[in-house]
């Protein structure tokens, strides 16, 4: 059917929607959901119709992606036909059914996924259909390659390529900063790439881009990694695993992540890493919380490896309470910076040489811990650092104090004497965030002590940090209200006897970033 | 967060959707998907957050759900502060995570729904969650109960009231229109309120618009039935349980229907049914297929009735083949007139004269199916029905020839004897739509057989309808591809051995008209 064009000015948040009004959408012979082909000059795409009551007749509304992707002019005549289910659905009801998936299929899904022909609705039941009825190995692997292949990948021409990841859910790990110069200084290619905060108070992303450009492109990596054998990138832009993104803007509302392993792993083959740490922060208030889960995780992240072509080892490390001791995003590029001049905390130490320690051996590396610490003492990793930081545009010189932090400070103070018992992780987060991390990237949270320390009355449990006194305070409130650090001095007041918890409240504890 | 507000002048399908670009979300605090209050002169709403990177800074952007219901006017300043994540996500996860919701939970989530404060993601996860884990009777009854008391009711100041209701599936099935009459010639109330078609060629509605307008408000409801006892409206718009309308929105592109005992009895509550008949149509192609799993549903009818306080009745009918012979609103409208006159086909009469039957025995009537059987015999169910027509605002003198049929025609013959030994319903109802059923309402099917009738090759085993050749010529194409009725003379060639499926397109299969 012809239907003249009406441009929208907005976008659809990569969404490729049409709008019809019930006639016009009666005559076509589809529903709100439904699916139609619209083509305009030779050129054609699947658009989803969204009904609207009081658009005209004989129009179709189509937001930006659309009219760019198409080159549509408003007004223009254009032929509006309904469009086959995509095939994609049938393979989404077969999951939602439990039914496992073959290669080809999870492949289908995915291809449509990235072309936009899945709704939100299709792609969140298939999600939840996925995070209930579990995903087989063999589907794992299946949705990892399909990811890749949908998507751009690096190619640099040396190996070993070396990659670390974490599953996220510590507040204040910075270890990347001080592992990709470690790597890279002893003259191995680690090109990282990294997420921006999406729960969470920083990622690295915006860590390093208080230091220099995280902003990328594909040759200006391979450049930069051609300079100094490693980088510090945002990810998010290069299209490594497009699909993934998606599914991520979806998985998010309802916190859940079934897709973890895929996600994680198509990013690292789409870089084509060869060597592989993950790091599985674990224990109370952590994304896993038992060894017992975080081994059986470490053992699919190996086996999916194995299937990718990808040598895998996992760390599995002590989640339970930050690392360091500064959240947010200025305040941890400090404390990596510091660390990596020799003055930083000795927990981010142990971690970031354990994990650099752990590469180092994969690669055949004898005592590769001890290799990663004297590359850091000696102050190789921090030249290493700067001639990265240099590479993709930063000051070479920067100093900690270089990096501005919030100018409204407020101290959280305990009124008793005692050890500290616990440090609610999410807890921390939400304070740092409520003080304006990480888009306000001065903000956040220093903590003052750590696990086991003593502390007496009146002195400071923590500082939070803003550019502004109206999250300061919202965030000091908020501290006040969560008591995030919790002291005793008799180990049976760990047992807390008053207070049923309703509901878990999941999505406190929940991480997307990757 | 005090921002500008831009007016979309287009419906977002109920949805409140507010868009922002990157910079003024983070700055607010909130992502994609995110809820934010928008408070306008006092009065404020929940929306949910599109970004769109391309939108002015400092703007909002809102559909036209939201400045109608805020009286906003274009260019005015408003306040936009982060929303507190909705209580009913909580519970929406409990069910993801396979836990049994309590009563309040499931009332919050209904309440959530109709407030517009969960998004599509959000309910298409909770409706897959509900079709895997399943629900129970308990969450049914609290499903069942909080959708009608989120919606409109119709209160009549008689008892008892009657109704029927057919959980869908096979094609024309036009006994409403002779159900009703029947009930109130025998001065009985039967208020009822039916659906258009979604996925099939006809609704009630559709077949009895063709006689008179459907779209009745409740006040005028209550005067047709004040004058007839009975009515024939369309429930569309009355807003009986909202909550189901957008459940039913969400469940049609996954075509999943994990509601359907909720949905139609909440239907049923809200205009305070006492006695219903359930149809539960059952057998090959039809949304039940087996009469064990009709037995069941048929006692989660009952029991629910029970809880709602209504006395529910089951009809296990046969579903394997069209009632009757036509297939399409205005064919099925001049078949239920012509049957209601005295010659119509002889299965729709033995189905309506049963399921009335069974209403009049509930209520206390003995020989139900006897009676039922004279007042249409006699005259009184056709003079009823006119009354209606009359009432609602159609011709009471209407003859079947005056309902217009489709011009164009086509003639499906058969190239062997045989004996008809399947009708594929999905066949049928795909050629009707392809021919342009529902929305062009005198196109359809005729079929000229039944299942167990001889046919001679070159007879004519139905024919098709439309109102434009375009039509006309893709639905015979699509017959010809589909062959949707099997004929045979040995029994033994009912055993396909050439034609192994793929993935079952359940799609064709799914009704989703209450």
């Amino acid at each position: 059917m012809k239907l003249q064009a009406r441009l929208l000015d907005i976008q659809a948040g990569g969404r490729r929607i049409a709008i019809l009004d019930d006639e016009t959408a009666s005559l076509i012979g589809v529903h709100s959901s439904d699916r139609v082909k619209i083509t305009h000059k030779n050129e054609h795409l699947i658009a989803i119709v969204n009904i609207a009551s009081n658009f005209p007749r004989n129009y179709v509304g189509v937001y930006q992606e659309i009219s760019t992707k198409l080159g549509m002019k408003n007004g223009e005549t254009i032929e509006v036909q309904p469009a086959e289910r995509p095939e994609a659905l049938n393979y989404v009801q077969a999951k939602i059914r439990g039914e496992t998936l073959r290669e080809n299929e999870v492949k289908t899904i995915v291809e449509e996924v990235v072309e936009r022909h899945l709704s939100d609705i299709e792609i969140a039941s298939f999600v939840t259909a996925l995070y209930i009825h579990g995903l087989s190995m063999d589907e794992i692997e299946a949705l990892s390659k399909a990811m890749v292949e949908t998507g751009s990948t690096l190619t640099l021409d040396k190996t070993p390529i070396l990659d670390k990841h974490s599953i996220g859910g510590v507040p204040g790990d910075k270890t990347t900063l001080l592992i990709v110069p470690i790597i890279a200084a002893a003259g191995f290619i680690i090109p990282k790439t990294s997420s921006r905060a999406v729960t969470s108070p920083a990622g690295t992303a915006d860590r390093v881009e208080t230091f220099c450009p995280v902003n990328l492109t594909i040759e200006e990596i391979k450049e930069v990694v051609r300079k100094t054998n490693g980088c510090m990138v945002w990810g998010g832009a290069l299209e490594l695993a497009p699909a993934d993104d998606i599914f991520i803007q979806i998985e998010y509302p309802l916190a859940i992540d079934p897709l973890l392993l895929p996600s994680i792993m198509s990013k690292k083959k789409a870089i084509n890493a060869t060597h592989v740490v993950i790091d599985i922060p674990t224990g109370r208030g952590a994304k896993v919380e038992t060894i017992g889960s975080a081994n059986a995780l470490a053992h699919d992240f190996i086996e999916l490896g194995k299937r990718l072509g990808i040598s895998v080892q996992c760390a599995v490390t002590f989640g339970e309470q930050p690392i360091g001791y500064a959240i947010g995003p200025a305040l941890e590029a400090r404390e990596a910076l510091s660390t990596i001049m020799g003055n930083g905390p000795a927990d981010l130490k142990e971690k970031a040489t354990t994990i650099a320690g752990k590469l180092f051996q994969m690669i055949g590396i004898e005592n590769g811990k001890q290799k990663a610490e004297s590359l850091l003492k000696s102050g190789k990793a921090e030249r290493k650092l700067r001639q990265i930081i240099e590479a993709q545009g930063g000051n070479p010189s920067i100093k900690p104090e270089d990096i501005k932090l919030g100018s409204k400070k407020a101290k959280i103070t305990t009124d008793k004497d005692g050890r500290v018992l616990w440090i609610n992780n999410r807890s921390i987060v939400q304070v740092a965030r409520e003080a304006g991390a990480p888009k306000e990237k001065a903000a956040g949270v220093i903590l003052k002590i750590k696990l086991g320390e003593h502390i007496e009355k009146g002195e400071v449990l923590f500082e939070i940090y803003a550019e502004r006194n109206t999250k300061l305070n919202t965030a000091l409130e908020l501290a006040k209200k969560l008591q995030p650090i919790g002291l005793s001095k008799k180990p049976e007041e760990r047992m807390p006897t008053d207070h049923i918890p309703t509901r878990t409240k999941q999505r406190e504890a929940f991480t997307l970033e990757r």
